[in-house]
């Protein structure tokens, strides 16, 4: 198996740490000038490996291996939150250039076609997972017109950027076999449970509903208690139902989120007339989303039926369906964890979305954690021990010898 | 006992209506332009009915009458909520009109001292009950320094009104005796009850408090159930079991309402990690308005303890006592109402608040109710039955004749 350089692999992520450095954290979201100078540098360090690398006309950094097919494609995105961790995305794009690096510099793999990658907006600034999108060959008119909070659109930025006449590079079927990557778990699982290395099973599939409540808008001081249809208080009471009957239904793996309430007119004086609850729940399994909404959907129609206050509830989105990671896939990162930290690893979802949710519709893919500090991320606190960094790296490159020499 | 001329109470009343009627209501914040020029008719109107009027520097209108002390001041205030309906407030400004006219022409009453008002701001544009805090000698510099939501203070408006240099009218506590005002209901009690008079007995005492959670934002797929420190659950919580504590203690007059609810951030894939719920209640009585702040203190004492969110309270503004009405007054009424509607009246507290809070800390207050139509108010929708006001009116008439009679 090829053995990976720690010490140069974590000197590469400090290095592109310091693109948009901020306290502990990064401050790197897609498109921004810091971003186009960490994938220019990103590039660079390709080329230097031994890669054909190029900025696409998506801002993806694609490091093309001079050896023809199969390949397989290793990599991440570069991009972070507006105050984002340092090895969110990041992690993953180094690796991807590493288990290159390793692959090429090993006579035994030197043959094997890794091609890098750093996709761009993971994160969503301006549209979730735009570079796999593009790279999938699903970008459409209506994606490149995705705004972010300056109302500035893809296309627009594209150009700022310089790269709006620049071709955008897809995906290869006569050359590609599949997708991996790796991530921080972001999440406290592996961390609690002493775990090394996370084999992901699939990626959640999310819902998110939104529930009306309608009542009537009134004085808080002269509407009698009996007279009252207060739309605020069929929310808490819907919040508590609700939230005993999603329990009941879900699974261990089932996380639910009410993430937001609003109470309209939203004065002290006023009775609520309106509200509104935002819920959103994640499972691997589909099967049990389905039962939340059920729950959800039966709670708002009995409390209709019920009366004083009606309630609706609507999507806030097009549902997500999980994500499954290619078993194969799944065996052989397994197979090398057990090699490295044997039964100090686990087969887990991933709660969190990744560019497999696109990928995985073209390719098969595969996904490994690594534990996360005090299951931290999206906050500049986040981090994760360089031993965890080191060996998630050597992982995932003897996963990526061993897919590709089956498949050579 | 002199006799109202009802044609004539419903003429003026209609006729201030004009004055920023919109559809069915009225828009006249305090010193707009419109309501500007509503007072300078209303100042017309008390002169037309021989008494000295003027519109002092706190924008009062104050039609004080030829006669010497004691003297009752009968009124209400005339300007309206942002989207008000047609008789908060003026149907009490155009009684006062009314029954200050009445006693000067009945030969039997015309010696009597009614000096008619129509109060500033009492609705808060700038400040509650400007114009009765003023003529009680209660402004303050900081009152003055009070802004509308366009941030122009009361000094800035009263000075675009022209009324800078105008003196501000106060008390006489060798001439005034009390103050009597009449108002609709604002609420459903007597319309329900099928009663004509509402003898108002007090003004409901009100606290607001703010319960503040804090709890740890984290992200909503990769934070496991039992890791979460969740504000926006813990305050749906609190709401559902304060409810239950708040009944368990509240009188047949209590009313609490929950009038706000933010989650922060408030966003869909975020554990809220902070969240406020601004809670009021009002009774009039204190010892009940201390028994649900007991209540809600407790109860963020005992979810602290239990955790895992922290649940802290405080005040949201100082506490309005609960405003006993004079029983002289009272009984006053309740003899007019009896003689003109037996047994077809009640007394019954005020659940809004009214200028009395104010006046009453100087002078005896007495107020009466008219029934309002299925209880609405604070809406363009707003109204009542014309035999109502006409009845309402001569009630007050009989009963500030009365009160008259017996100090001279």
């Amino acid at each position: 198996m090829p053995e990976i350089d720690g010490p140069r692999l974590l000197d590469d992520l400090h290095a592109l740490r310091q693109f948009g450095a901020t306290g502990t954290g990064v401050v790197r979201p897609t498109l921004s000038d810091v971003d186009m100078e960490s994938r220019r540098w990103l590039c660079d360090r390709m080329t230097a490996a031994g890669l054909d690398a190029t900025i696409d006309g998506a801002a993806n950094v694609i490091g093309r291996s001079p050896n023809p097919g199969p390949a397989l494609v290793v990599g991440s995105h570069s991009d972070t939150q507006p105050t984002g961790g340092w090895l969110d995305g990041a992690l993953g794009v180094i690796y991807g250039l590493e288990v290159a690096r390793a692959l090429l510099e090993d006579p035994a793999t030197a043959h094997l076609a890794v091609d890098a990658v750093a996709w761009s907006d993971e994160e969503g600034t301006y549209t979730s997972c735009l570079g796999s999108t593009s790279w999938c060959g699903e970008l459409t008119d209506e994606i490149l017109a995705s705004t972010n909070d300056s109302g500035e659109s893809v296309a627009e930025a594209l150009h700022r950027a310089g790269l709006s006449e620049v071709p955008r590079i897809e995906l290869d079927r006569e050359r590609h076999i599949g997708y991996l990557e790796a991530h921080i778990e972001q999440g406290p699982h592996l961390e609690d449970a002493e775990l090394k290395i996370g084999v992901v099973t699939s990626i959640v599939g999310i819902r998110g509903m939104i529930v009306e409540f309608a009542g009537e808008q009134n004085h808080a001081g002269t509407t009698p208690m009996k007279r009252r249809r207060d739309a605020g208080v069929a929310l808490f009471d819907f919040a508590a139902q609700a939230r005993h009957r999603i329990s009941a239904v879900a699974s261990s793996s089932t996380v639910w989120t009410f993430g937001d309430a609003r109470l309209h007119p939203g004065a002290q004086s006023i009775i609520p007339g309106r509200a509104e609850l935002i819920c959103q729940w994640r499972d691997p399994d589909d099967a049990v989303l389905d039962s939340i909404e059920a729950e959800v959907r039966e709670l708002a129609g009995e409390m209709t039926a019920a009366g004083p206050v009606d309630v609706d509830c609507r999507p806030t989105r097009d549902p997500i369906r999980p994500t499954v990671m290619n078993s194969d896939f799944q065996s052989s990162i397994s197979t090398a964890a057990e090699a490295h930290v044997p039964g100090r690893w686990q087969a887990m979802p991933s709660a969190a979305g990744h560019d497999p949710m696109v990928i995985s519709r073209h390719l098969p893919c595969g996904m490994l954690f690594i534990p996360s500090i005090g299951g931290v991320s999206h906050d500049f606190a986040e981090d994760s021990h360089p031993d965890d960094i080191v060996l998630g790296c050597q992982v995932l490159a003897d996963a990526t010898s061993a897919i590709l020499s089956r498949a050579s």
